[in-house]
């Protein structure tokens, strides 16, 4: 009879799931809706049900499962409140032991898990330490030294995006703060930035921005993928906030390289190059010439980093 | 015959040395010039030497030798340029291990080591993970992490006096790097702040300094402590910068405590006040309401810290 593993990606939307040979091998993956109905209470039973129905068809037990959840979790995976998902304080990972009988469960921050992931079969191959960052429609980070998560002490570890990189300007971000790294450079804040300035210019976006059109992170990249000014003075502006944000992460942890995920890093090497260039022009000496690379999991980064944290294997 | 080990805080001026029992208990201390000339190559032999005569006067052996010194250090003890001390990349800890025969030897940055003495038996005791920063010519870091130093992939971990407060602005740190936190909160950042806006002032900072007198940090808390108008607000914007600093790298790392120490923190409760208010002010929601603690080790923090990471117990 075979060992597995799962790893489980659980979102505000959908939980992905992935079943794993005890090498590491990704054999499955398919995913369910999050039913968050009822203060999220069906979530679990839910997920263990879909994992009962696909075990059928292996010849084998689950030796081990991981989870990635939206929200702050502790070490010993308690999660102290999960608006996203309905939750309040709560021991995911006490909670899926009894409903699964598994004893091997680690549950960690969905940013951080998909760091693990990254580092173990993604873009920080190979790096013993890396600080992973995803842009989307927020800005988040994971933290890996030694191969393992830093999650800080109350999980809230890597949560980047609301490091101030214009402390007091005017804008304010989702968390209530001013001038937070996800103001300027997730694809929101991107966009925000985008659409300030660009009735004044001439150029194919200010066109299509009138007539009500609205301009996205990857409208910006495009244009300045075609030597647009305006997109090329966007982009630099991000590359600008996004170096000394990641100058300042240097500052405190120090990682051999940083590893650039999240829907805004498909514009690929464009991104690395903004970002990488104002990193060493505003990192002190003994902290220049990181690595820098883009993810390269995309989606599954979540299931990998979510069963890695319970399966040690190479 | 007892074990006995040996924590060196290795300056650049003076070498202090302790000798700790088994169990963890400071037996002696006593201090050694540094003798910098012919590229620091005597430091290491004059320690040893040093160790060698106080270990006369005791029956037993060395079992294990610590030492911080003023520079980045990576895991394995390798120190790569350490302009104070006249080295260049040099293996402190194998040098150090054929020149006494002692095999259980570690080697840190002076203030990683410092936060580790603070965890161990000062201001950090009973936390888990601090940050620890010392404010004092300059502004360092050390980062505790499940009661071990972070000290990154090139040792450079913590080096958060070199953290962006105010990205692009004139202020030119010794880093070569413009608006570093420590432009504005060490004590020389402190003093220049003072003198700057000093002269339009009609307090008694302003009189003796038209006459020629310096102003320190102490002056301005002195002041402040006196209700002095101008001294408060100088205090207040020191405050502010590091509560947003220290904002900053509770996003990274999200530690239970920060630990002040250094010169400027024999101010006292007011230099915590000052920070923490506006640490709260400018951290998200998740990373609110951290301990604030004021060192307690002073100039032991080093030999304490040293010991501690070839010394492991309560």
């Amino acid at each position: 009879m075979s060992s597995y593993y799962v790893g489980i990606d659980l979102g505000g939307t959908t939980v992905k799931l992935g079943l794993f040979s005890d090498v590491g091998e990704l054999l499955d993956k398919w995913e369910i809706p999050t039913r968050k109905e009822d203060d999220g209470k069906h979530i679990l039973p839910d997920i263990v049900e879909s994992i009962e129905e696909k075990m059928s068809s292996y010849d084998g037990h689950i030796k081990g499962i991981g989870m990635g959840l939206p929200g702050p979790v502790t070490e010993d995976g308690v999660v102290k409140g999960c608006v996203n998902l309905g939750w309040g304080t709560f021991d995911v990972k006490n909670e899926l032991a009894s409903l699964t009988g598994v004893g091997n469960i680690k549950v960690g921050n969905d940013a951080n898990v998909a760091a693990l992931g990254e580092i173990w079969k993604g873009g920080g191959r190979g790096f013993d330490s890396i600080v992973m960052v995803t842009i989307g429609t927020g800005v988040g980070g994971g933290i890996i030294q030694h191969g393992k998560i830093v999650s800080g002490s109350s999980g809230a570890a890597g949560e980047i995006g609301h490091m101030k990189v214009k402390p007091g300007a005017p804008e304010v971000c989702g968390c209530g703060g001013h001038g937070c790294l996800e103001c300027y450079t997730s694809a929101t804040g991107i966009a925000r930035m985008a659409k300030g300035g660009v009735v004044e210019t001439k150029n194919t976006l200010a066109g299509s921005y009138l007539e009500g059109k609205e301009i996205t992170a990857k409208d910006v990249f495009d244009g300045a993928k075609e030597n647009d000014a305006y997109c090329l003075e966007i982009v630099e502006n991000f590359g600008y906030l996004m170096g000394v944000g990641l100058a300042n992460i240097a500052s405190v942890v120090d990682p051999e390289a940083f590893v650039i995920g999240g829907g805004v890093s498909k514009a690929g090497q464009m991104v690395i190059d903004a970002i990488e260039n104002n990193y060493n022009d505003n990192v002190m000496n003994a902290l220049k010439n990181k690595q820098f690379r883009l993810a390269e999991l995309g989606n599954d980064a979540g299931i990998y980093g979510a069963v890695r944290q319970v399966l040690i294997c190479r």
